[in-house]
């Protein structure tokens, strides 16, 4: 019998493919090739049928997909948690965007992505939504990295160092569209920043645009009581209701934080269709009730999670907001409407694929996909006796377990050590940008 | 000048004695003699005032007190998440207490004492407060094994594979107790079970004995809706009237979840000088809505963490229930009242301490104090740039940080290895319990 040629088989004790709930192999092997997955199959067949270039056995390790961080904002890692005394707003105004204004140009972003993919690489992240001044960077970056990303590029009319209003923002971000038009790993969106000071007009050339050219949607919306009020001020109608008769609300969508909504509201984006980016982490962090995740979650909404930015939240550690999902959505008691740790990584993982516009890329482990996926180490004294490995990943797993991490195939962390980045470099370049901040730090 | 002996010195990049609030220390050392704190001074006049035998360097470390879970049920962690699909009161009644009657002996508690120890030193736990049958078994694994523990053993009139009934629980808990009676690490507690089934009679025999022995008790209480609900009906009282009207409520009683409080029941907490230990993630997970943090802190209440069982919590990770308990008290938005990062750190170490009976022994880097202790590398892209080790440390802190654990001066954690406990060995005998438990798992 000939043998089919292929690039990599791993062996790994359990392989939780995400594509039929609760579905867990053992003794199966999956087969890569050209950076995407060939197929998974039992161990058996597969050492008859293929012949893997390398052979990877991890035999107290579970195979998943990577995991999807939905929405962070990478190069702000150089303000991680920077005067975290002072609530939110302050921070924002008086502290961060000063400093933005000041500091930030294509060095920073670069230096602030290496930052955050080398975090999120350590915590099982393949792919990030982003969104952030100097797109073009972080894409640059994160290809550089040979990780995957969408960058969302910030449409605004507030000026700022990469940008000097809504035309500034949409010539340059045609041009990073076009200059990763067929890249395999990075794809665009369009990131409307603060849309209620955006006119309809220029909300309707971003949606115009993105139709065009079949790129995703990025907004922060329903985060505070004051962005709905203040809608409901300017613009007579709450957010959703707004950008629904703007056109905006399409499964294009990518609809983050959503943390205030009522009846309606979920009414509205289920309808229509949108994905919800929920950042659970942030929004307590920064003192918003968390979003009605089990509401949510109960109505069948397509899910996906963030981490937010490293600056509000301090770190990217999907493996907590996956715990929190959960743990959150229990607070009412309601039994009929909690987040089952299932579902709960399904948001970390296909779900935020989905609502990044990759599902059919990424998110799960199967034939055709591209091989983004993450090995998890069960053997250490937090997953030990293990009883239900599904469940127990939830509830303990942690970025300590994550030995490895392939993106398209490529092995970008290896046994838990970072195989490109070189992160004794980038953390040194990371102080020297705290010490010109100048807020102290080391 | 004749140079001061000394066993070891350790130059840490940072000290955070959690003596007072917010002080870290750099460019110090931390002297050990005898396993007791002997000093920390300057770096500078550490080099001239001792001759240590052995001296450690920790450059990208932060150095702090050992974590103490004031709650946790250590052999449970053989129950692991075990049918995590069932609600919290079915598991237990339907799985876990039959479970319990058939398995538990000494050889389970020693061999799940042995899961949990592991886990706990890779938190940078020092000391736990527990609550189990055979609690002898307990104390001599954790005597064996070099850790500190507050052995809580268990009063109750349900028949156990331990003990028949009340009688024999305390005559059992004597002999524990005399056993222990000068043991440099472990000490013990009284821990009355399910207190609404016990008489006023039993709780007063405690209440005697525990003044007496000068020992602790440690109490489930306030914990839903239906325990309160029940004692009203039962003893006409809520939980802690009852409790005040036999004299049980005093600075030795450590009061465990308090998840279901009102504000005369907080009042009373706080008149009688309780300890309440939180335990928010067990809590959330159980379908309770999280005990009543911001409020509790706001009082100026003395409060420790616990991480609950792992039959229940899943894992033991202190690092964890830190960042939720600052994260859940700021959930009603109101800033004047949220458990501020220091605070939280403080109710895992001498908050904790302080639960336990233990606040002269442990709990701050001191003078006299056990040198109990915990290194947190703060090196990793999570926490870089470091602006603020103390917040950092909260919000993107984690287990995998975790370094070196000394208790008393042994070391325990290497290097993030353990040095004592056989992993393998235990691990296999744990996999072996999780089979004859006969549910799935490997």
């Amino acid at each position: 019998m000939a043998a089919v040629p292929a690039d990599l088989s791993i062996n790994a004790r359990w392989i939780l493919p995400m594509t039929t709930r609760g579905l867990i192999l053992e003794a199966h092997s999956l087969i890569v090739r050209d950076g995407r997955i060939a197929e998974i199959l039992p161990r058996a067949e597969a050492r008859m049928k293929y012949a893997p270039t390398m052979t990877v056995d991890r035999p107290a390790h579970l195979l998943m997909p990577g995991l999807v961080n939905a929405h962070t904002n990478a190069a702000m890692s150089l303000f991680r948690d920077i005067a975290a005394g002072l609530p939110l707003n302050g921070r924002l105004s008086e502290i961060i965007r000063p400093l933005e204004r000041r500091f930030v140009n294509r060095e920073f972003v670069h230096d602030g992505v290496l930052v955050s993919i080398a975090g999120m690489l350590k915590t099982g992240v393949t792919c990030f939504g982003d969104m952030y001044m100097f797109p073009g960077e972080t894409a640059r970056t994160a290809a550089l990295q040979g990780m995957r990303a969408v960058i969302g590029m910030p449409v605004s009319d507030i000026p700022s160092p990469w940008a000097k209003g809504c035309d500034e923002c949409l010539s340059r971000a045609l041009a990073v569209h076009d200059e990763y038009r067929d890249h395999p790993f990075i794809s665009t969106a369009f990131a409307p920043q603060a849309t209620l000071n955006l006119s309809d007009e220029a909300l309707t050339r971003v949606l115009t645009l993105a139709n065009e050219l079949d790129a995703g949607i990025f907004i922060r919306m329903h985060e505070s009581t004051a962005a709905v009020g203040e809608s409901l001020q300017r613009h007579g109608r709450r957010p959703l209701e707004r950008l629904e008769d703007l056109g905006l609300l399409t499964p294009a969508l990518n609809a983050i934080h959503m943390t205030h909504l009522n009846d309606e509201d979920i009414a509205r984006a289920l309808r229509t269709g949108i994905a919800v980016t929920l950042c659970p982490e942030s929004n307590l962090k920064s003192g918003s009730p968390p979003p009605p995740i089990a509401a949510l979650a109960s109505a069948g909404m397509r899910l996906g999670v963030g981490s937010d930015g490293p600056a509000t939240n301090g770190d990217q550690d999907l493996w907590s907001e996956i715990k929190l999902l959960t743990l959150l959505s229990r607070q009412s008691g309601d039994s009929a409407h909690v987040v089952a740790p299932w579902d709960a990584l399904a948001a970390a993982t296909r779900g935020g694929a989905s609502a990044l516009g990759l599902e059919a890329q990424i998110g799960t482990l199967e034939t055709g996909k591209w091989a983004d996926r993450c090995c998890m180490d069960l053997s250490g004294p937090s997953t030990q006796p293990l009883y239900d490995p599904l469940t127990q990943l939830v509830f303990s797993g942690g970025r300590e377990m994550v030995t490895d991490v392939w993106v398209g195939g490529r092995l970008l962390l290896a046994e838990s050590g970072l195989t490109r980045l070189d992160w004794p470099g980038v953390s040194a370049r990371a102080t020297a940008w705290a010490s010109r901040l100048g807020s102290g730090g080391q």
